[in-house]
């Protein structure tokens, strides 16, 4: 049985990256899987996980790639769960490679894309903590707190104008 | 008390691509609220509407806006729920100016973005519907069986190559 | 048993595109086979038919999609067959998105890129041939002639200028 | 009582690029106060802001933020003062999407937008000072020497082309 | 004596896109003159007009060009007076060229841009009227009711979502 | 007589990108000729290199260049052999002038393209492979075997994500 | 023996583009060649006529071309006469890919690139006939009137305006 | 009197750019002047350079700018001489910027456009050479020279592919 938040990302590269999303959850106390389950490397593999989500439990899948990044959309094609991805910034192009890969999905299948690099790994991240908020009282109130936090330390953050 | 999903948008110019969002919440057969929501030109209402989602019963939101398209993020600033945004293309610069505004926010505050346009509207119908479904077998049924019509719907259309 | 060459499109709509390769195929009067193989909605036929092309005697694939245009690269995730890419032009970018898409792929799974559109079909079919052409004298021969019309054609041409 | 020009931030990490707005009226001895004010994570001290801005008797705001840079327009959306917007150089996509969404305003609400990064924060603190300048000489004046100055300075330096 | 507000545009051909601000000038009962001054085919018509602007008693500029837009820019040049770019739209690349040559000024000469095409011209004509309304209540006051008016038409437009 | 696969760049500056084909090519122990031909400074080379490449006994030609790179489509506009395209990275645009240069040639002239920089030359020597492995079982066959290592060591990476 | 300015270009579709530089080279009352000469159709002439091009009595060559536009950078490459390059407008990608593949030549080879489309054919003929001009009073003068005319045409435009 | 070339810049900044173009003048033995001439800060100046270089007996002008560069266009706009635009590359935008605001000239006012930055700066004096070259055949030889050890070193180039 796995976790209900599952991480997965194209490549062990693209972990300096998603780490930023394990971060928050660990932040949260909320448990999860992490794997690298490479789309074009490992297609089978990642058509077992994607296929086999729901009746592990999972509740949303967060999926990092860059480039051609074909993970997220290929993995949505193959569940009924939410899933978020993550445009890794790309070394040529930044990162918009990446992004139109992600976002431009067809009709039919969606992916939840958060932005291009570390900012959207926190993001898909702190998504998925809102998912499952809407049905875990306890979860929606940490993420209240959360943003009362992020909050206040920006508001204090004006004394560092200097 | 608010419907579970929420519809709204940044100008009734907006849907013609938003309604494809309300026909597959039809097509499931799921309850909607729909409005006009302008981020530049009805803020206090935006800030209202976002602040009292949760209690209203709100589960998930989509917000589709185009060109600087400021709605599904400050929607998202001032609520927890899931925000969905969808970039609605625009004249000048066909939906890049739109998706750039939705998707790159800043780390603490997600938007989940789908594609520019009608698809990005559809899929974020479905999206919602996803995220339902994780705590509603009934809705994750019905989404599998969607797949599996468009699955048969496309695997016919190869008879359509003449 | 398949035809050499195989021409797959995401979706029928791709068809006005893709005909263009069959279009140059028949010409050349070699035998193809056609299908569409959305890797989207119909990600398992996708994987059979990807990895049993070989087995098959399929000696080229052809795979036209646009968006997030994740089918050429997944069919080269599983085969060792050479795949040809097809970026079909995409409505609201033009196919900027279907041509990153699928020629930012990374190191490990090469697909062969063709330009947006319509020329770039039917290169993807003289790219075919021409990869046919390099153990088949006949087909080789057949386009250097093909080659020899195209530049009289284009020689006759400046005829027009008035 | 404000002061007659008011610069916002969305963050303190925009205060790098900020501040050279701030150095400019520093060198015209023009009073001004400045304050982090994110969108999305103040959005409640951004509206008090901009909905008392008239009232405070702020004549011009100049507004910093970078990514998905919702502060400039939203403030204009609450206040009838002119908003300064200046696209800080984000990291993955170097301030176009910064631009993108603060130059695209929909009719209705204006935000005088300048060059991404610190020339377009110097730009917009000039750009305030030709606004205040348009009923105060004094500053106008002093406008006219600094260009005077500008041109001096500008005109010297084609020694330096050795 | 010129009147306040100065309306120029680098060709006739920008009229259909600049007459929207002309059109909000008028509905605010706010004169203006108008005039083609191309910065490349008539550059001693606009050194004259910019150098002379402040001694005309203009006290806005609003210059609308596209492409190679150096108006907004050239004019900016040649006064301390604010200036207010509209990116025309433009044939090849839809007004981003416009946009980029209007805002991306060096540091020491601001142009205050606005949105590509119909939106920035409209809008520039309302920055203009902020930028008159910080010294005169009157204006600043129509404006606020100009606000209310659009406030309540979008209010309404929800009506229209059937 | 040459060997079956060629590798030629457009500057020896293209080296550093391109000796990753090269070392692909080694890894295959597929013997190739490598050389420095510039399609604008030894456009006589070029030609003659083109056009003889057929009866030199080449099977595919694999051609890198950066910005405008007109090397492989001058090359595939000499031959009919497959020529395959490898977009360098540029330093002002960073392979986006590559990449079009390249990838958007005209119908009846196909250049096989594949990613931007290393990318790119490593899966050029992988699709140079897979063509010859079409009628070449043993390299068929180590392709096969290449992308088993592939997917091992990418299933195994997964344990450095700590 | 060849007119002292040649017009050539890669398609006989590019010549609604081209015929505009024709025009204002028939309005100067200016003789010259025009033929098409495809750069990937027809390498041989392309060739040919740039190598003869200095001893055939040619001064400046103008070349259109779109998409992967070899054919200005290809001449230019042969030949040491000015070449100046024209960006036809292409249909996926309105004529970036077109811009690019003419004006980033490495150096050593230049290419005078003029704008996009209709514009830039006309440009490139006038700048044939400036280059011409420098050291031709005559055709220099009549350069001085037709920007006279164009002046006064413009300032007589602003009429228009209502 | 001036010399021939003369070669301006927007700024001091662009001179590590455009150096280079001056070490070919160098290098040719071919003499010219240079100058800061800044359009943004020093318009008079550029006025006055631009309408009295025909008669200062200059026959060509490159000028280098970078951001939004309107030095080339607007000297262009007041002389009948071939203007060369070499776009500097930008911070922000690496340069894309400048090339369109140099190069999207409207009809009328051509801008001989080089590619982006120390390529193009070499380019710009290469060109400029060459017009000088179509009536000075020792310029024209030299020309001819040049490219002759430009092809040697890169045909020799090869020997260092280890």
């Amino acid at each position: 049985m796995s976790n209900e938040i599952s991480l997965v990302m194209g490549s062990s590269s693209d972990w300096s990256t998603m780490k930023e999303a394990a971060n928050i959850l660990d932040e949260f106390g909320v448990k999860y899987d992490k794997a690298v389950i490479s789309a074009h490397r490992m297609p089978q593999e990642m058509f077992e996980f994607a296929q086999g989500a729901v009746s592990a439990g999972i509740k949303v899948i967060i999926a990092g790639a860059g480039g051609a990044a074909h993970l997220p959309g290929m993995i949505a094609a193959n569940t009924v769960l939410p899933v978020i991805g993550v445009p890794v910034q790309s070394h040529a192009l930044s990162g918009m490679d990446s992004l139109l890969s992600i976002v431009q999905m067809p009709a039919g299948v969606p992916v939840a894309t958060t932005a291009i690099g570390v900012s959207g790994a926190k993001n898909a991240a702190l998504l998925a903590l809102e998912i499952i908020g809407t049905t875990n009282p306890r979860i929606q109130l940490k993420m209240t707190e959360y943003r009362k936090q992020m909050h206040d330390k920006a508001a204090e953050s004006g004394d560092q104008l200097v």
